[in-house]
């Protein structure tokens, strides 16, 4: 295993208290590929310093915010300067910062969603094309080791021509505080300022439809919507179906809910063909079922030789050890990194900023569809 | 446990190789409510009688077809002649049957669909009104302790006000057949003389549909389907999704599919309220998972005490013993039996006309809705 | 399907609130092979007939005990008489009616043990050779058609030649009532003269041995056990554990409990052989784990083509329909009635005196193993 | 979240190629309360300075063996030098490597098993006493969530006193390589020089005896065990039983097996007190099966609120997020580093050097017993 200078990567946003920060610095650190440089983790600097001395940070690649850290950065020698920055904001901070960074020619790692529109996402593709970086957004579940063998399988042709598709994403954990007209207005997932357009769609149902075109390689292209928002004084859908049509005509369903109560994070996959079928469940992410027409369901599990290169890419250790949600977040980053250091890296090896702008151009399209009487949009 | 004296039972179709016609009447015996007198097993009379030679019932008592049967048992005394009738015939038959013994005042026991339409079945309907009689489709799912259960806890408030439904029915077995132009003429389900207007949704989505209302106590108010022949020779749905409105604004999937390859008979339900929900699966049909709002899952088994008495009257052995599909057939056959006895028996004991009429009228309000391009339609 | 005529059947024991009587009558419906005719229900001659008017059998077929019913039926022409007879009445008396019944040329249906020491049974075994009688014990859970699935791949070398083997059979039931001195006392199975010289193993480790001996086909030559009464003056054991050597010296465990507290009927098996394994559970029989080397592991369900004949005899509806315990007896009535037809049956088509003998010798070895001091004994 | 100082930490063993030694590094990463300093990673020097540049570390920072690191770290001033040393080197050379750390004063993080005798590793604990340094042994499956969640839950009650524990590890990982005489000679597992005198007691029972002794707080009194060989030229288990006795005289059993052909990691545990039982699965470990006498089976899952502290410390994300096993590991380190900088922890917090001496126990009584004829023999 021959081993890379670690690149050099910022992060902005992520400082104390924030738990996608860490979730972002673990999956960096697995790889062994980043080291954290800097960042300008929050809008409080001094506490932003403090933070970053806790991390045993240098005082002097802690920034005030973004434009601060392009200009400090871009001021250093090459070799000492970042190459990456992540991006864990509140989202409606995500596309100023992504299009800063991306225009001084850093590459970008976002938390989804990238931007607040499609337009938006549409505009950093650009950039992202004319400045030749490296983008990734972390639709974190395509990093577990069985979604990408499931990718792997369907593409190789194992299933079959797919005939019907279903992905789910169902939650909880807006219900507690959803029913009083009082703690609903205090929820910033409800305010379209800082969620944008749509609260359901935009958190979980774009992983469920990210899901289906990650696995399935078939894009949608349009979308019937049947959104809820519960109460009439919530601006933001809360629960929706969303009915599909992609490639070829097949069928496909994103089912989301924030107010499946006592749901946790369950977000699964059924993928189905002319040979055979897949079901995946993000809750118990080593298992991945393969249905077969006249023969028994197989149950396939990481770090298996019978598993494709891509799959076992994904995996660290003997087959029985699960891996979990940061392990999958770390596939994505070691993905990135191949790519920032220039090396060929597999489709899907990371989601990009095409991943990003689909899955704006979904929930605009949903939140349209619901509102215009449930009518098919294409997209 | 007091015995009744047994209930003379006949039965409509169900000869030679009808496996429906064993599943009724295992059904029948378990109860130890009915004796099987006689019937008019098939339409090739010669083999029905050989057939009811082999179940030892009197040859007197075999008839050519429903009106025979009706003639000769409406001589017979009172205390010898059949008081119900189970009809197992192909579908297209059921109605004609029913009606004619309905209006003769036999108690009917039906296969499901109960007619070809809805106007048939509201028909029917009016007709067992009239005559008294007790009318049982076999929903045979809501047979299932844990099923009842589930409609008891929701009936009892345990989960609050309900804000989410969501059944699935998927299928692999038409997958098979269904590619190639020759095969798939061959197959009655898609042959509208004898399957209706609609395969998928006929054949499983109403079972999906009935398990919704029959374990919320909710009625569904207007649907939008989306449904799906896969090659367009093909004149009936093999797989859809219908959008549901029901009671109170709440939103409701029911999503089946003939072409879910590899699937055999996955039909699920979860329902989601205030207070917590409720996942079910058929194929493992004696686990209920109650989720519950900030506190752990639980997973109810048939036969323990903690079960409501209408659960537990749908058992007969000790906790940890699985019953089947069976079983949960014997207990609609239960719950029928008290209702010919004259008994009082409780909402759900048995599913009955009402449940045949709405099922019937889903259906074409499904089929309707997707024609007309998928919109909503009331019922 | 040809169709036979039914099989006379009497009954010992199972009068009113016999839950037991009650699952014998239904495995009996099932298989439409026999026709209850008549019995000793009960010691309460009185109460006898009036339960038997329940099941609307003839007052003349109710006799007062087994002698009677011997004396009666004798004396009926060939063609009226019983043919086979079901004990359900207490262990302690299983063995009185068993010796009478054979010598009288009365095919025997036993619940298990069929006696009370190992003793009593190879005098059974002698007389059933000398008369020629079928006797089967219901060791019920060999009827699963997965358990059978399991014995036929087995048997045709799927997993190759055996190298561990690992039952358990864990409930709770005897928690609530064992831990006060004056509860225990009142409980049958722990009553010596009604439960012989073993609770636990008698009841319920008895059949983890019979499934290791039914799905390998191999023979348990010697046993260590350490047996376990919890409370002093209790005088049975309430939980052990039994080292075990088979044939080719294959090592094996029974693992058995009364106090797994919570546990309803946690009965599993898992065999390792040298190309594979498998596991199941009784809890959820319908899935049968193939663990392949060096492949993804399987799930076989019953009914579908690829099962083995002897498994798809044993399953009377399509794949995913599920059934339960009182299937799984009503196979082995089936075979059963196979043989007392005088047809050839397949090995394990009913669980026999060899296996009712081979029970009993486990218990008796495995409690004074126990009583040794943990010593090893041979069969 | 306050942040200390990271730990230097230095690595013996853990070069090129080693897996160990990258789960060990994740590990640390994790938790950010230590950096990788240097080491003595390898045998082969220039390979171990190599392989260190790889990692960015500080050439005179790598070490030719232990004594060198010793020497050359000494010499370095307290604020730079390294504080705790991994030891992830083949098991025979843990020993030697941990006895010259400790009596230098280093705090030790040692992979299990800790030495090859229990006579060592008590030698070990003394010089832990002595030298006041804090010692780890990676029994990596305490660290799950749910595994602390168990052990906080029957320490406070919750199941009441225990009466029954039953763990197992089964594995197939030997079965390929083992029916040859050839291949099993390669097998380092099963040479006595390497492995010591067990190879399965000693890799995988001594996980399953250490999980019950710390999900219990029982110590097991003594051991009567039966150990298999399969091939009489093989010196060193491959199989085995061991029957416990533990405090209070508990009954309890380890299972293991190296030929339980298609097991990947299936360490499970099992226990069951006066009032109600818990299971756990490692391949599935964030569920945790709660059996309650008299009512359902509760499913707890990290992270949620109604968890105890202890386990809500040893989860980093959200309900619904899988965790797996370097999350364990990393939450074994967070334990360590606690006690390295002196803090106050839970007990179980880390495994320690008790944990590792009485492995070493466990792993030399089962030896014997099963060599001295399945004798019972005490700690």
């Amino acid at each position: 295993m021959k081993k890379h200078k670690r690149i050099k990567l910022g992060m902005v946003g992520g400082g104390h208290g924030s738990f996608i920060g860490i979730a972002h610095r673990i999956a960096a650190y697995m790889t062994e590929d980043y080291e954290l440089t800097g960042g300008a983790f929050s809008s409080d600097f001094s506490g932003a310093k403090d933070f970053a001395r806790g991390l045993q940070l240098d005082d002097k690649r802690v920034y005030e915010d973004v434009p601060a850290l392009i200009q400090g950065e871009s001021a250093l020698p090459l070799e000492e300067r970042m190459e990456a920055v992540v991006i864990v904001t509140p989202n409606y901070l995500h596309y100023d910062a992504a299009k800063a960074l991306i225009e001084s020619g850093f590459h970008v790692i976002s938390d989804k969603p990238i931007t607040i529109s499609h337009a938006e996402a549409l505009y950093l593709q650009s950039m992202v094309k004319k400045h030749s970086v490296v983008f990734c957004v972390t639709h974190t579940y395509t990093g577990y080791p069985m979604v990408r063998q499931m990718k792997a399988m369907i593409a190789s042709g194992v299933i079959g021509e797919i005939q019907k598709v279903d992905a789910q994403y169902y939650q909880g954990w807006i219900n507690p505080v959803v029913h009083s007209a009082e703690t609903r207005k205090g929820i910033w997932r409800l305010d379209p300022e800082k969620a944008g357009i749509s609260s359901c769609m935009g958190d979980i149902g774009v992983h469920a439809f990210n899901m289906i075109e990650y696995t399935t390689g078939l894009e949608v292209k349009k979308v019937l919507a049947d959104l809820h928002t519960l109460y009439p004084d919530n601006p933001l859908d809360i629960d929706g179906t969303v009915l599909l049509r992609l490639d070829n005509d097949v069928r496909g369903i994103v089912r989301a809910s924030q107010v499946a109560t006592g749901e946790e994070n369950n977000l699964t996959i059924a993928v189905y063909g002319r040979k055979g079928g897949f079901r995946w469940e993000q809750e118990n992410p080593n298992y991945l079922y393969h249905l077969k027409e006249g023969e028994p369901m197989q149950v396939l599990k990481p770090a298996n030789p019978y598993n494709s290169g891509f799959s076992q890419e994904a995996t660290k250790i003997a087959p029985g050890h699960p891996e979990g949600i940061f392990d999958a977040m770390g596939n994505i980053y070691k993905g990135a990194a191949r790519a920032i250091r220039g090396e060929q890296v597999a489709e899907g090896a990371y989601p990009d900023i095409r991943d990003g702008v689909r899955g704006m151009n979904f929930i605009e399209k949903a939140v349209e569809s619901s509102k215009a009487g449930n009518q098919w949009l294409e997209f």
